[in-house]
């Protein structure tokens, strides 16, 4: 790819703060200056090195930037966006990080309007148990999956550019429309962190839950490990993609019932079916190996 | 405790084989004679050290024996103390090892009848990702907690025999109600293994499963780790644990309708409350931390 004279990333915590680092190991960029409402962490990630200068204005970072790369929780998107849309340049191409798409896709079409083309839908599927700028690694990126939902807006010059940006950081690049992500990570991310959740919320409610957690063990600890994640980041991204959360619950519970109704009539063999296909395909499944990935 | 002159190990997987390496290793008894209707896993156990003798016949091992340990499938309990029975001396205690207790108790009772006395039903809560002898390791009940389910019936003699093997392992035992028992189990064990499975039974079930799984990261990956555990052995805990499970399946499914109700409206406050909740429990459990400990 052309080296990039100036990126401006808004957000400087662990993804923005990798995504920085990343591109600056490939040589990939020149000056990269970064944007955070937080004054501190944004000394602490000019003081690592991960940035080179800082604002507080996302509008003063766009200006002169060649590409905005915003890693903030999607609630604060559409302020963000805003602000980006006031400083952009005519060639400039903006891209984000969040979790959820077409709400993106919706925010970015009121706060950028005419400027939409130049807009890149992403989601890197990477991350890590801790957060914020010092957890930041240059290869958090490297192997892991990045999903860009372009849709017949998008100017296919500024997709390009945000592909090979997220290329040289090492990351396995994916276009689908933005619906179809939502879908595809209300399955497999949305959903299982709400019915964890759920799960730890049940055993709280009861006045005897300190026993029953003194009981449990390495399968609860697995299957509960994402309860511990952040209830506003979880939060924002169940009502952001409520719809697709919503039908993958329903699913869900609709499949629980099978399996409570084979219980409940003690149907060995129809039990035995469903979880040898579980089994079979869970220890099938490439991911299934522990690394330091995550959502 | 005093030195045990023979103990039967009736089924020399891991859980049995490793009671078997930690009593030894203890010095808690002199002689093991090991029992497998898989006469090459007993070979195989005897070759390891693990046992000094071998049968296929449990009513053989049983004579002679002061304590005889079964660490079969729940489904083989009632055969095994069938047998078992036959050649149990008088002053011969016997325990088990299986994940559900009221069953396991009902099953005694049939098979041992008068001898119930010297039945004391037991529930090791330890285990590894791999099964057989060959992963049974002296230190597997090293700070594992076992739980004991005397009731009226059993001989305190009896209890006390087996407290102090299981403390001579390193083990912590606790004793209850075999009811409280199931109930504990089925909320922190049973229920999410059911759950795990039911998620990916439901992905499975769709055309576009490998599409999914291909963007499913690290949340997935813990949360349906029980997903890839045995069938049959879950099955048989689900169904010998039934009432206890049906139970926890419908005051889990309640729970989960309570997000779906907070998604479906919006209700961002009431999300966060409940999930800061769990994430708060979560963070709090000392259990939390990754170890080698399982259920």
């Amino acid at each position: 790819m052309r080296r990039l004279k100036s990126i401006a990333v808004v957000g400087v915590g662990l993804i923005g703060g990798s995504f920085a680092l990343a591109m600056r190991r490939a040589g990939a960029v020149t000056r990269i200056v970064g944007v955070d409402r937080d004054a501190q962490a944004l000394e602490r990630a000019a003081s690592l090195g991960v940035i080179d200068t800082v604002t507080q204005s996302a509008s003063e970072a766009a200006a002169g930037a060649d590409l905005v790369f915003v890693a903030v929780p999607v609630r604060a998107m559409g302020p963000v966006l805003h602000d980006v849309a006031l400083g952009l340049g005519p060639d400039a191409v903006v891209t984000d990080a969040g979790s959820t798409k077409a709400d993106v896709v919706r925010t970015a079409g009121e706060e950028l309007r005419e400027r939409i083309a130049r807009f890149v839908p992403g989601h890197p599927i990477a991350g890590r148990e801790s957060s914020g700028v010092d957890a930041a690694v240059a290869d958090l990126f490297r192997g892991a999956r990045v999903v860009l939902t372009p849709d017949a807006a998008t100017s296919p010059g500024a997709t390009a550019l945000v592909r090979s940006c997220w290329e040289a950081c090492g990351a396995r690049v994916t276009e689908m429309p933005a619906t179809a992500h939502d879908r595809v990570f209300a399955s497999v991310s949305h959903l299982p962190h709400l019915l964890a959740f759920a799960l730890v919320s049940e055993i709280v409610s009861r006045p005897d839950a300190a026993d029953l957690l003194g009981f449990a063990a390495g399968g609860f600890r697995d299957f509960t490990r994402i309860a511990a994640s952040s209830p506003e980041m979880w939060r924002d991204i169940a009502l952001a993609n409520r719809e697709a959360l919503l039908e993958e619950i329903d699913r869900y519970c609709a499949r629980v019932a099978v399996f409570r109704e084979l219980v409940a009539r003690g149907d060995a063999s129809g039990l035995q079916r469903l979880m040898t296909e579980a089994r079979n395909a869970r220890r099938a499944w490439p991911g299934g190996k522990r690394s330091s990935s995550d959502e």
